[in-house]
């Protein structure tokens, strides 16, 4: 078997074997195979695409190339659950207790922010004493006896997407379907839940900005799940504005306290029911509307935010926090952002808004960079509010005033004010499944 | 300017500019840029094409990536000829003697062979003595006394192609007209001639396999010369066959010592008339008929012939092996290959004719091979003849027997013979200039 002949044939819109795309990535992760072979590769299946089976092969190959993480040993039914990045994106905060509430167990690795996203990691490690890098064994056992625990990637997790992301990075050809799906998938498939739920974001803060986009991306996922064997649903979610009113990592956490508290933004909630309920239903808890029922009730009986509490205390938080926001260290600059004119709060560009919480220092410029928990922004004022020039419609928190002064100006210019009332859009637009796709708008 | 911008421009199908394309090739030239990301732009330009212009501007960059010979010095026109490459092709030793005998001149470059195609400069070197490595000063010399050299490619000639050229091996990106038409035109280019002939090879012996895709090369190389300033024009032609009956090196420099005797097969002889012609009418030696007849008398009366020995003597060739082909050292092993039915020789694989004309020794495969400049095969009959069983239908001539027996069986395979008597074809398909496609057949 020839690389060039694997090239050739994609080229040519035929459909690689298994065999052909086990080549592929053994050779690759190897190096047995030069990165220009498979750069040119990666460009012909962002022409020619994948099908279906394809796509899945890719993703067990990629899986197979590290460690499988071995869940077994833990009793129940383990769901995991993956967001595609969005700005303000808590939600793994609050719904991991929700379904761990509910005898579903959660054996979560997360990822650090990078760019204008955040990452759980970063915003669990704002938690004084939080450990995020326990051993695997600590990691089960917590699991076992708490029902969800959260670490970072541990072990040799899925070396060929470490290698392809970093190429697709450098040579235009992030952008495929195929590739997005098989990059995400196996990484799921590596930390070894029985069932996934994906939110996929679409808008202006997330890589897909269009629904129609995000929906394609949350099918190939769903169908790689069901190729190989693991129950697989997809929301497509909105990512027009910021999720909640919280960008930064301790200000999140708060804001994620709030929620399972019962008193969190509107928007962030019924998201959190949405995605918690569609993890209880993959695990065999009832149907949606059972499930939504029986999250909402772990929220108001306090169930949920006790099991955060006890996640926290477990792998070394300090709990006080949790308890009392008041406790965690502020920011030694705040700095209220007012509206320049009056009128409604039209539409926010997402995107900005991140990179706005970078620039306070909330977030990550480059891999090296390094973050400042207290920092971010409050946004006081979300789309659909009136607003009067002068009235305050966020407040930025940062280690310093210059920053806010220059978040501020970009923060500015990402909110748009507009005398028009802006039409309101549902929190989730959709919901992919093996059976079809459900819309949940015109 | 980022490479990875440039990447993704062509992957969305737009228009590079000349800085786009100048910074690739330079950065690709010096290192900067790497392999990997060149491959990936390589395969976006095989999706997504390139204009005129582009292809243009990318031929120059190319062509400006190392010297770009000067032959102003030598005085009168310059005209430069290419061929696609084909099998039994030696109508570069038979045209450029005609041309120069008419006071075109002729400053060639040509290169070696490798895989099924033979090359110009080991035919030469067949020739006891023949110098193809001399030195500018004296190539100049020869050309503008004799009127006529053929040298090997020397000097740091167009980086650039041999860089990409090694890489699109690699990769898949090899079939892709603006990319093989700007290798080529590039190398005509800064090989330094003012005017060049292209000849398009078309069929089972070529790299295009129909004359439709020979012409669109066409067109697109006739693009860049009309575009930089070189007076272009191709012939499409017929490579369904070997050219002529010989082929292997001491044994095509006969041909084409006889065709310049007016001895030659009818084929290789209309052929060298053809672009023979279009050379000196591109040159502004009279129309296309003027020059026919022009050609044709310089055959006629010899003086074409005596050119080709004024410039093996002063190439340092022995004369003796053009006056008399029997002074050419003889293979040690002669193989007829006998029909095994009757009926008329109705297509030949003509590709497969070359590998084992290569097996015979008259090729390499290889960069490292050497070569039996005595071997090779001559066809005893061509397409349209009717043999009997037992027939000889070609001689093979090899450093051993055994050698002949492999190729036997090969060229039995490529030898067909059918009970239909095969319709003829025109040995020139087309002709391609700036003024259009004028076609020969219907």
């Amino acid at each position: 078997m020839r690389m060039y002949d694997i090239i050739t044939k994609k080229r040519n819109g035929e459909i690689l074997t298994n065999e052909e795309i086990k080549f592929f990535i053994d050779g690759y992760v190897k190096g047995d195979i030069p990165d220009y072979q498979v750069s040119a590769l990666l460009m012909a299946i962002y022409f020619k695409g994948m099908t279906p089976e394809e796509t899945a092969n890719l993703t067990m190959c990629m899986a197979r190339s590290g460690d499988i993480v071995d869940l077994s040993l833990i009793p129940g039914i383990k769901v995991d659950k993956h967001s595609t990045g969005g700005v303000g994106d808590k939600t793994t905060l609050i719904i991991s207790p929700i379904v761990a509430s509910l005898g579903v167990k959660v054996a979560k690795m997360s990822g650090r922010g990078l760019g204008h996203t955040g990452g759980t990691i970063d915003k669990l490690e704002s938690i004084p004493g939080f450990k995020t890098d326990l051993d695997r064994e600590t990691f089960f056992d917590i699991v076992k006896n708490v029902g969800v625990s959260v670490i970072g990637q541990t072990g040799n997790l899925v070396p060929a997407d470490k290698k392809l992301y970093a190429l697709r990075d450098v040579t235009a050809t992030i952008e495929s379907i195929p590739l997005i799906a098989s990059s995400i998938m196996s990484k799921k498939i590596a930390a070894g839940s029985d069932c996934i739920l994906l939110d996929v974001k679409a808008g202006s803060g997330a890589f897909m900005k269009t629904s129609d986009e995000a929906i394609k991306l949350a099918k190939a996922m769903v169908e790689i799940g069901e190729n190989v064997g693991k129950k697989t649903i997809a929301l497509i979610t909105d990512m027009d504005r910021p999720l909640g009113t919280a960008i930064g990592n301790s200000l999140e956490v708060i804001e994620a306290c709030d929620t399972l508290k019962g008193s969190g933004p509107r928007d962030l909630t019924e998201i959190c029911i949405e995605l918690a309920s569609n993890m209880l239903c993959l695990a065999g808890k009832g149907t949606i509307d059972e499930c939504k029922i029986a999250a909402k009730k772990v929220i108001d009986d306090g169930t949920a935010f006790k099991k955060l509490k006890e996640m926290v205390q477990f792998q070394g938080g300090d709990v006080s926090v949790i308890e009392n926001s008041n406790n965690f260290k502020r920011a030694k600059a705040e700095h209220n952002v007012v509206a320049a004119t009056s009128g409604y709060i039209s539409s926010m560009d997402t995107e900005q808004c991140g990179i706005a919480s970078v620039i306070l220092g909330a977030g990550r410029e480059n891999k090296e960079s390094s973050i400042d928990f207290s920092a971010g922004i409050v946004l006081q004022k979300t789309i659909g509010d009136y607003v009067n020039a002068g009235d305050t419609i966020a407040t930025l928190y940062a280690g310093d005033i210059s920053k806010c002064i220059s978040a501020q100006e970009l923060l500015c210019k990402a909110i748009h004010i507009s005398s028009k009332e802006p039409q309101s859009s549902p929190v989730v637009f959709a919901r992919v499944t093996t059976d079809g796709t459900e819309k949940y708008y015109n």
